[in-house]
């Protein structure tokens, strides 16, 4: 059972000596590693066949993109991971190994440290399996940071960029959309106090339908495995989920000079919710592998870059309270 | 001249969107890109020709690392490459690439934030020539944070690990000794108010000699390039003296099982400071190249892992105020 900042005692860090507190860490992450040179050294090597590495890097930072009270070390360590892996399947690639840089009050329990370890290594072995933490950085801070970088291997395939979506496409999604935002939702409305201080999750107030989108949230398990195979299966242009679709999709179409149409997709949660990181392509018709819906066309680029229904879409349609941060941490 | 975040008036990042001050920082960074895909999508793609990467990451946090009174943007961008560049050139490896997590304050101006992405261009220009940030993450924090992840290739060679050294073997150093030490010393000293808070640098108020001690603290130039230099000429061992001599000799000693004797350096300063990042390598004896000093011999495992001229070495022999941190910043 993962658990949450303060409902752990015992040693905190600042107790124990960097090493110690890595051996800890290693201990939790033992064993994973395929790296020709692993943990332990001033830097990892690693094997990418091909003679060519991707890499990407995002950062959690308490505050502006979570709350201790609603998610566990195991949660951000998850998502902290997650979010990386899937900018690396929206290449194309495939993930295979993380390096951690993790910021720490010192009041942290070692406990918590050791359980964020845990998530880091679940998000890889469910997600990714052959990816693994394979170098990091533990130093002191007020406020705690985890920014994680990844990198994976293309296995001979060209990467897919956000810029080769062409008119006369078709554009698809694999994954959850709006989910997370629904999640997020939930516990900005139901888990805090008058005051507004976030309380711990209490599962059993939620329905089925709710905990899922608490889940997709918390712990986002984005079908990542799918980033690869469209590349396989020729898209024109790729990227994941994070910011909201039609945000998203805007990128795409800026990056690639066309207009795209979102046609399927009506539900406000899902145009403008980000944090998914389902992952979104541009194929030509035929094309769109098994696990990808169609949700929209690539029109030659018109007045604005995405449209709904063939209308034009205003504001960003989402809801995130950590975007414009209120200087609140909880 | 690089700029204090004090004496900046104008923008801050709380005023601008990510994407605004995203297109500062490239603005800084532009051109200096060899990547197969560049910054700007979801992830960075780059050759490495044999097929292995070799990746670090390492962090400067604003209270424990650095106080702003002290370092310009551009000092710690500078220092944040370099610490990296450092363990990558420490494994014998010629950098190619960072990637840059940055987290900041929403009231930090802007001018700063392009400051410190000169520093970062210009460390990679200075000390490791080809090198350029390819990729990052920008977010709001109460502290600012500086995450780097450095990426390097091997050009054929194998990685020189910490582990490889043999009894009989010389070891060497590239680089200053204690020179990094001296200037947080005078730091400490001389520019802080009684109450201890730092103060702005006076260069007028320092000698030459001590002017060279404060760089080497706050803009640190490790001779890099010598770190493949050492790999090409049979170096058995290699590391990056960060935390000081004696420290990271023992480190070497006990990942390779032997006694390191340190014969040559006497001096505290030298034996016990950190942050010079000078190259610290076995060699058999004739094989070590120009550029490197002997310092002292590798011999069977003895009672400890590191002696000084025959003697064991008690305590760190250093001086960081930082490492034992006490929660100021300024």
């Amino acid at each position: 059972m993962p658990t949450q900042v303060d409902q752990i005692d015992g040693e905190t860090v600042g107790q124990l000596s960097e090493s110690a507190l890595l051996a800890r860490i290693f201990a939790v992450l033992r064993g994973s590693s395929e790296a020709l040179v692993g943990p332990g050294d001033d830097a990892a090597v690693l094997a990418v066949p091909d003679g060519r590495v991707v890499v990407t890097t995002d950062t959690l930072v308490h505050g502006p993109d979570f709350r201790l009270a609603w998610s566990s070390g195991s949660d951000l360590g998850f998502k902290a991971a997650t979010v990386n892996l899937a900018d690396i399947a929206a290449m194309g690639a495939r993930p295979t190994a993380l390096v951690v840089a993790l910021a720490v009050p010192e009041d942290t329990p070692v406990a918590f440290v050791a359980d964020l370890a845990a998530g880091l290594r679940e998000a890889c072995d469910t997600l990714s399996p052959g990816c693994a933490v394979e170098g990091g950085d533990l130093t002191v801070s007020d406020t705690l940071t985890i920014a994680v970088t990844a990198l994976g291997v293309l296995d001979g395939h060209e990467p897919v960029l956000r810029s080769g979506a062409q008119a006369g496409e078709v554009v698809a999604v694999c994954g959850e959309l709006g989910r997370a935002a629904r999640g997020l939702r939930l516990l900005f409305d139901r888990f805090r106090t008058d005051a507004g201080d976030p309380v711990p999750v209490d599962r059993s107030r939620l329905s089925p339908e709710e905990s899922a989108d608490l889940d997709a949230q918390l712990r986002p398990r984005p079908p990542l495995a799918h980033g690869p195979l469209a590349a396989r299966s020729g898209a024109s242009a790729m990227m994941d989920v994070s910011d909201g679709l039609v945000l998203d999709a805007r990128r795409m179409a800026d990056a690639s000079g066309v207009t795209i149409d979102i046609t399927d997709v009506a539900d406000p949660d899902a145009l403008g919710g980000g944090e998914d990181h389902a992952l979104l392509a541009a194929f030509r018709t035929g094309d769109v592998p098994e696990g990808f819906r169609i949700i929209g066309v690539v029109r030659e680029r018109g007045d604005t870059a995405v449209t709904v229904a063939g209308h034009g879409y205003d504001g960003t349609g989402g809801w995130d309270p950590y975007r414009d941060w209120d200087a609140h941490r909880g």
